[in-house]
């Protein structure tokens, strides 16, 4: 089969091996994937990864247990032991013996077929297209957010980084609070948010005045939480979703003197962002994601498709 | 009056003006005053204060409305505006605009005489000694832990650090779980905590193993959040009591991948330490401190009590 492949040195679009159905397992024929930050990152050697690329995806399930077949589904990315103190402690997203689609010892979805633990699959119901199903694992990770933290409809809000995830946040939080902005970049994201009913400044004209009751970095670059920090209010809590926080500049006092709480925020859970993409969550509502694809490449031109997404003014970049 | 003076280049005991009494302040005789690491900084340069240092100790009120003449007192240490936001909000600690008691813009209790607001003052019971008294701030300090974070009998808690707050907050966690562990430097100090029922380890023969629910650096040395994210296991938490986390060497990651929740902590609220003191709180019990003061030396011999309390095997250094 096709598949965009990492070796360790560079990506390639090449023939790969079919994964063959394993026991507990359901092979799925992917549509559509994502890319995401986290991919870009390990074409750069982050998680020290090997093989297929990719963990965003919609997909139909072509062999496995007779009640998935011919389904469409997505697929929980990590998969788990069921055995440890965290799987028992019903923690499995922290899985000690973990391998996790695409990012950690187990092949991902930018391929043709990919091989998935049947524990992991979740039906699409028709109410929700495959683009936006594409949507379903980052849309969890933002709304990961909400199980994690409790926001009153007065607090302020701010989001730094208008990319990706910063996007999907925004469209979260927007449902929980009046008071919402988003600080970015690049005036077309921020006029993407806009359009969708988000304050958005630019981030060269917002000052950080140590107010915000809750502040989330979703940047995903080095001086986010420095700005987090200096945006955050005594007492008030930073959302850190971003993984490259550059410490070796970061005064880490403020913390303690200001007794901020700090909360790391990774993978959500696959059904909350299934009822909020088909819009049936009250307390979200419905959150509208097709505007933010920026462009669609056959697999075959998967490392086009990298660079695309790797562009500052890309949001999400699907392979078909 | 006699004081110790920090001038930007170095501590003395020095003749310095008696403090007059103000529009809603007391001027309090102190009797007995702590040394707390956060003095020791402050004559390295910590905070840029000037003036006389001290913020831990109990006196009796010289002067001032007459409710309290002659009573004997501990004072917060924040001098708080009571119009800012935060002040407003019932968050007084964090006044956008206070001075703090030999720490920042203010006068401290290494003196003979210190002037505080009114509204700082707590009367002291009779049941508290004055050497017990001493540790209202410092105990403050570890009790506000419980005011920021649940903690189940079962909860698996380690305390990073055998010094003056990590032996306070032991005993206070104590009270609060079966699993307790106190991981320190010191032999003695381990020995200390272990006589009070409190289960202590060198660290050179401790193994962080990501299972810790809850983690409390209070080394106040900058590799201590760094072994805090080794110890905690997923989805813990930390609650940093150091401000002198050196970040330089950190990896902020795992605070995401695993969903580590940090929480900074500084001062607590007095009552809370005065009742625990007295014994009169029934969830916390009765906290014992006699035991950890180290050395008591007259104000006049005030750079040796600061060298004494700079010793690695020094706890609570008093001056009388």
């Amino acid at each position: 089969m096709l598949a965009l492949v990492y070796d360790g040195n560079a990506a390639n679009c090449t023939d790969y091996p079919t994964p063959k159905l394993a026991e507990g397992e359901a092979l799925v024929a992917v549509r559509l994937a994502g890319i995401c930050r986290t991919d870009l990152e390990i074409v750069k050697g982050y998680m020290n990864f090997r093989g297929v690329m990719g963990h965003e995806f919609v997909g139909v399930v072509k062999d496995g247990p007779l009640k998935w077949k011919h389904k469409r589904v997505a697929a929980e990315i990590n998969c788990v032991c069921g055995q440890c103190d965290m799987c028992q402690a019903d923690l499995p997203n922290h899985c000690r013996n973990r391998t996790v689609l695409g990012i950690a010892g187990r092949d991902g979805v930018f391929a043709q077929y990919v091989s998935v633990p049947v524990a992991n699959l979740h039906e699409i119901p028709a109410s929700i297209s495959d683009i936006e199903a594409v949507f379903i694992e980052p849309l969890a990770a933002a709304l990961q957010i909400l199980r994690q933290v409790k926001i009153a409809p007065s607090d302020r809000v701010v989001v730094l980084g208008d990319g990706r995830l910063g996007q999907l946040i925004s469209r979260v939080l927007k449902s929980q609070t009046d008071e919402l902005l988003l600080v970015g970049k690049h005036a077309s994201k921020l006029e993407l948010a806009q359009k969708q009913g988000i304050r958005a400044v630019s981030v060269s004209e917002f000052t950080a005045s140590g107010s915000a009751d809750i502040v989330v970095d979703a940047t995903g670059s080095p001086g986010g939480l420095k700005l987090a920090i200096q945006t955050v209010r005594p007492r008030g809590t930073i959302i850190l979703k971003s993984t490259f926080a550059d410490a070796k500049d970061l005064n880490l006092a403020p913390l303690v003197i200001d007794e901020i709480t700090l909360v790391g925020s990774r993978c959500g859970y696959f059904p909350d962002a299934i009822r909020a993409l088909a819009g049936s969550d009250e307390a979200v509502g419905k959150i509208d994601v097709s505007d933010l694809v920026t462009a669609r490449f056959p697999l075959s031109d998967g490392l086009a498709a990298l660079d695309a997404a790797g562009d500052p003014n890309a949001l999400k970049v699907v392979l078909d």
